[in-house]
């Protein structure tokens, strides 16, 4: 069981921005940037590429509708999209505002306190559409 | 007109990979590793989530195509995808044949022939479905 399965099933809690029956999105913890967040589809899969057209296109449609409502909560140049995964084997999107490349390089994270995640998943669930 | 529109009409050469009526795929000239593809919609847009919802998962479709013709061309871990798009501004996906984390930070590149282009092209190009 993935750690995303776990958050999932709320056994790690996490701070939750968007959810319906197939997808949710969270913040990443270990951020980028204020306000990454990882769109996760609930199916554990490794590999984006071997979801079904049919999934990929409804993970890639929810994390659409993630990303505007970041673009709404969080002052940014854009958002950055990136999928990777070679280290949790459980399709994640990260959407990521961001300003300079290395907001989009996993190599500089920012430190965020409780009560800044707690209001940055209000804000982006709260334009969440 | 942005350089990925010269692209398009022909302007500066490419070694493409595929393309349909809306959509073209050619390999990055300054590749992050073998493979790297840049997907780009034929009507210039700067930021991908200011595409409406259509054109985006056109879009995003026409990269799943392209990623399984990758998949089937390049021997890697898995396909990196990646929209950052601070310094073209012109949408383009970032396909990545991808082994490491480096491979995805755009910090290393790697130095093809262009008889490696043009026999990647190729393999790609045969791959598309």
């Amino acid at each position: 069981m993935s750690i995303f399965t776990k958050i999932i099933t709320g056994e790690i809690p996490s701070y939750k921005v968007a959810e319906d029956d197939n997808f949710i999105a969270f913040l990443d913890i270990n951020p980028n940037a204020k306000g990454h967040t990882l769109v996760v589809p609930k199916k554990e899969e490794n590999k984006i590429f071997d979801l079904s057209k049919e999934d990929y296109s409804a993970l890639m449609d929810f994390s659409f509708r993630v990303a505007k409502a970041l673009e709404k909560s969080v002052i940014c140049k854009r958002i950055g999209m990136s999928v990777i995964g070679l280290e949790v084997p459980h399709v994640h999107v990260h959407l990521v505002p961001t300003n300079i490349m290395t907001d989009m390089q996993f190599t500089h994270k920012v430190k965020l306190t409780k009560d800044e995640f707690v209001g940055l998943a209000e804000s982006i669930s709260s334009n969440f559409e």
